[in-house]
């Protein structure tokens, strides 16, 4: 399989959407280091080259690792790139291409290993909905494969050492992505976000740290990554998220009792503007996306299934766009190819 | 007929639209008062009461007189005289129902005669498309007719004398209704209705003095009455508007050349909004109507007709859906009816 086999299929992690209500997926991530090596943020090239070599070796003892595909960012271009970051399996900063650099990517791309990101090992897996639990099992099953022949940087007292100090000790980010509009639409998302800060969660946007929450999608995570055992922190983060959810649920209840017609309005107009326009920005598409995911949850749009719109909200990005289209495209090219997308989704409904 | 049976119709003016580009409707005005007569504003309710019967008198020697509806303002409740002053029949100030203000209307709303507003006569006769002529000779018809009974103030020096010195003269005003969407997309509107002002001619909005231009309707008129024969006035203001209309459609074909995406792009919105809203303003409404209209003049909506549109400008309004709904209705239920009347009439294209 190869990377354009990967466009012409959807991540495990939306295809197996269980349509759970404001849920879109939940996230284990494991940052791992080499014991006696330099963090790759001050390595030599060898020494990230060795790393990258080491992991490739380590990846052979992983049950089923023929099911994973890999990659050095200096063998893909640009847009690759680009694609595998848009997918959510890999980071900004890995798609820097720097000396041995690379991803693997489990074929469902359900599991990833960002190597000689900021730490050695970037470990992550997804799973459709409100599955932490099934996401850490299988997030520790690749982690103790790998674990056979690479030695972790590990201290008894602080546990995972890392790069960065704030990861240090369980080396794990337990996070879920959340569709919030009913929050956003009565305009009770920033008193629940700051609530959840308070308790010392992290709130970000679609695409983690510093991004914006385009389409009303919402990342929760847990800071605190020392001190409390995994089972806690993913228990913990699991009882926050699904209160959230009861406060969606309820603003859409609310919204429906108090405001069914501006409701009808919202999702109406945004279907009615995705069918009709021949150019929209991406930031456009996620908003009116989200209306009609709305739609779907509320039972508006009967002939249209919430794991359709979850493959849009991919699809509709740049690197997804030009590599539909087999070229490269113009800012302008790509608003009308985006447009055309959707139109095209909604007329064959 | 009736006051309802008008509703069911739509205005001569608009039925008979010759689908003349960016010209909606001519209008020519009159304004002449008794003489030896205090002006209505500062008239006694006697005084009032007698232009209003003294205009009756006269109606019956007017040539098919029998055509004419009228009403004395007292006699129609609010949303009726609401619904005059939508089909611009009659103005803000008439509605106002003071003593002896009552209206004349021909059955094909082509020509009125409003009594007792700021003078005790003011005459208007509209005709679809550029016709200042048509709708000249057609005041000046029914003037004449008028005063064989009517005695009008008028000075051999100065002309007719008008309750406003800025109507003394001819006391015509004549004015055209162009639909300018183009040079608003081109933001080329503001040096064309500044070109128009230096030149002596008025620019207002689609209810006339001090409104807005909603809907991209602009109405353009001379503000001249004095020392100027009414045929040199009309031509002079004809030839301006024959100037701003090369300027729409300079822009129009400029930007389907340059832009075609983005027209294409802001009529199909408008399509998309209109047929899918659940609740509209007027104010949104006429601005995509406008855009329709455009879209129809640009042969981008082969299954509608401008004139179709053209009525829909006019149904949208408050009075007029309230009178179709036969009930008062609150400004939300009004925002409903309106989202209804446009889906419905776009689901049956």
């Amino acid at each position: 399989m190869t990377l354009d086999d990967l466009l012409q299929r959807h991540g495990g992690w939306l295809e197996a959407s269980p349509d759970e209500g404001p849920v879109i997926s939940s996230r284990i991530r494991f940052a791992r280091n080499l014991r006696e090596t330099t963090f790759p943020g001050w390595a030599s090239k060898e020494v990230r080259d060795r790393v990258w070599n080491e992991t490739v070796l380590a990846f052979d003892g992983v049950e089923h690792s023929e099911d994973f595909l890999r990659w050095r960012m200096d063998e893909l271009n640009a847009l690759d790139r680009e694609l595998l970051f848009e997918r959510h399996l890999i980071s900004r900063e890995l798609a820097e291409r720097q000396a041995g650099n690379g991803v693997f990517v489990s074929s469902d791309e359900c599991r990833a290993v960002m190597v000689n990101e900021e730490d050695h090992i970037r470990l992550q897996s997804l799973q459709p909905g409100l599955s932490l639990q099934k996401a850490w099992e299988a997030a520790e099953e690749l982690d103790n494969g790998l674990e056979q022949s690479l030695s972790y940087a590990f201290s008894s007292k602080l546990g995972y050492l890392t790069a960065c100090p704030s990861n240090v000790g369980t080396g794990m980010r337990a996070s879920v992505m959340l569709h919030l509009p009913g929050l956003v639409l009565t305009e009770e998302i920033n008193p629940v976000i700051n609530a959840v800060s308070k308790i010392g969660l992290a709130v970000r946007g679609l695409w983690g740290e510093g991004s914006e929450a385009s389409g009303n999608m919402f990342q929760i995570s847990n800071q605190i990554t020392l001190g409390r055992p995994e089972a806690e922190i993913i228990s913990h983060l699991e009882q926050i998220v699904l209160e959230v959810i009861e406060h969606e649920t309820n603003a859409r209840q609310r919204l429906m009792d108090e405001q069914e017609l501006r409701v009808h309005d919202h999702v109406g107009r945004a279907y009615g503007v995705l069918a009709n326009a021949a150019l929209m920005t991406s930031g456009e598409a996620l908003d009116l996306l989200s209306a009609l995911r709305l739609g779907i949850d509320l039972e508006m749009l009967p002939d249209m299934a919430r794991r359709e719109i979850d493959r849009l909200f991919i699809q509709i990005h740049p690197a997804h766009l030009q590599k539909a289209a087999g070229a490269t495209l113009s800012p302008e090219e790509r608003d009308v190819k985006r447009a055309q997308l959707v139109r095209q989704f909604l007329e064959g409904k």
